[in-house]
């Protein structure tokens, strides 16, 4: 069994961790199936009000008796005048109709200060539920902030696009650093560097990281099987952080027609596109984002598009329509399967220790 | 010492083969030296006349009795009417007067049927001089061609960016496929796939790809030391191409002011850029591509665009100055090393060695 500084500090048998994919993937069954398999399940936490994750973290606490994490997003400052507003919202009005949804249902656009102010309530929770680990995206937590949870011994991970990000979060002292490549499924993690400098492919992003940080790294992106497993720890890795791979397994709770369409989809299919959040993400493009990308470069920032989009992105999910739902996918749909958490981890951790030491 | 399907093809002791790269930096020393060395030396013939192919042939066969093999571009189709070089000149004339450069230096803008009869020589130089090994860029060959070429025992390489570029290759009979990753420097070589399409990083590409072809996989892109050689087998591919850290060998023809500007850079300081060429390629952002960017999608397609900025590019390397020359490089920068190429390759088959069986 490979033992390392990630496998020690996370208390966890296999560096295996399953990506803090936010909207109601990571249910509480899926949570804690990776966390009895050995690996680090965590509970993506980004859009949950703070009672939802305290809920979320007592049910995985009767699930499983393995250490398991939370994500949070870190808040950003924005504004967005109400002419912003409502252009964006008249974009969206062909689409609302397409969907039966009525011309205005009155989503409530987020301020600042109300994000900062849950953000605090969703870190109380986590700290009076003694959570062991908390990572966060989209930048990182004040120093205070950083003592703070160091204080309650909440192990700290942080997210990272570039060398300089990675640099920033072990010098704010965090424990552990995910490297995000160009091939993750999702939001995109950047948050000091612009959005093309910050599409760096695994093989570039994670040896140059391991050189200049000497925290564990853990790589993300486009890592589906034992062979991306063993890829990372070659190039300096000390783990992995998988999401795709764990969307498309039974106990996610993604939707199935999410899953059935990365089932099916090609590489080639997948795409970058900012017009579901406002923040680029990479999913299998669809109507939804076809339709919208000519207007790519003005929709307002995350999370006013986020809200923006909301409801029909759940007229999409609920109506059986992949058209206008965001389907999140890294760049390595071909390689994804459809089994239970166990079955996957057993089935990863044999493909790893045929390659190499594992 | 690793045998494998791809070492007793091309009968070299070690899966590495050095890019061909185009525009001069693949000198007769370079690539023999890469063959005394045990890897794959390889000439990249794209910008050059037949006779200036012959004569490297020559050369290199002078100076190592190891196989090598040459690059050639698959000419494309083009159309670009008068008018619109004009206009694409005209965006060129600030930056020509930086260079002090007269405004209409009379460069030939080449015609589709140029191309194709000059490709038709080189191939015949090639057949002639016997070079074990031919791969292309930018496209595939046909298969009269590639059967002409297999007649003549040359093993065949076709460069791919998605499964069906590289499904594509094998069909038509190549013998191995070079998986070209978001990562790598220089021009994208998508042919059936757009561009945004076709930017798939090596830790989805090389597995997929591994899963889809039974031809031996050769990765590329970042790859510039023992822990990316043995990432990239780990992955499926069978060997490895490096370009930027064969780029910055003592050897290589590149200006010492391109090599040292990859010495010196950071991996988010790498952009894709249509600027220089009419084709997607990447290096390191400097004042030609930042000027250029505004006009980015206007730009004639390659190579007319390319031939319009051949005098820039030129004079910006005779008088030393990086801003208006095309930085190519990948993904690594900060792993590139200024060694000969005996000691580099010494370095990383040992740095493979440490991480397992190579």
């Amino acid at each position: 069994m490979l033992k390392n500084k990630l496998t020690e500090l996370l208390k966890i048998e296999f560096p295996i961790i399953q990506a803090p994919m936010a909207g109601g993937i990571t249910t509480s069954r899926l949570v804690a199936e990776v966390a009895n398999a050995g690996g680090l399940g965590m509970i993506g936490a980004g859009y949950m009000t703070p009672s939802q994750i305290r809920d979320q973290i007592r049910e995985i606490k009767r699930l499983t008796s393995n250490p398991f994490g939370i994500n949070l997003f870190i808040p950003n400052k924005f504004t967005c005048s109400e002419k912003e507003v409502k252009s964006a919202a008249a974009l969206l009005q062909p689409i609302r109709e397409q969907l039966n949804l009525p011309p205005d249902d009155g989503v409530d656009i987020p301020t600042s200060n109300h994000l900062f102010e849950t953000f605090t309530e969703q870190i109380k929770v986590i700290i009076e539920e003694k959570v062991p680990v908390c990572s966060f995206t989209f930048g990182v937590p004040s120093l205070e902030l950083i003592n703070e949870l160091k204080h309650h011994t909440i192990l700290l991970i942080g997210t990272a696009t570039t060398v300089k990000e990675a640099i920033e979060i072990e010098k704010l002292g965090m424990d552990m650093v995910v490297v995000q490549g160009s091939e993750a499924g999702g939001h995109r993690g950047n948050f000091s560097s612009n959005n093309q400098e910050s599409l760096i492919g695994l093989m570039s992003l994670i040896p140059q990281v391991a050189d200049h940080v000497s925290i564990p790294v853990i790589a993300a992106g486009g890592i589906m099987d034992g062979r991306g497993i063993m890829a990372s720890l070659c190039l300096g890795a000390k783990g992995v952080q998988m999401g795709t791979a764990f969307l498309t397994c039974i106990e996610s709770g993604a939707p199935n027609i999410h899953k059935d369409a990365i089932l099916q989809s090609h590489e080639d299919q997948i795409v970058l596109t900012r017009s579901f959040s406002g923040k680029e993400a990479r999913g299998i493009k669809n109507k939804f984002i076809s339709e919208m990308q000519k207007h790519e470069e003005s929709l307002p920032d995350f999370p006013v598009q986020n809200s923006l989009t909301q409801h029909i992105r759940k007229a999409s999910v609920s109506q059986n329509n992949p058209d206008y739902m965001s389907l999140w996918s890294g760049q390595s749909p071909r390689l994804a399967r459809n089994l239970t958490v166990e079955a996957f981890m057993k089935s990863v951790i044999a493909e790893a220790k045929e390659i190499g030491k594992f």
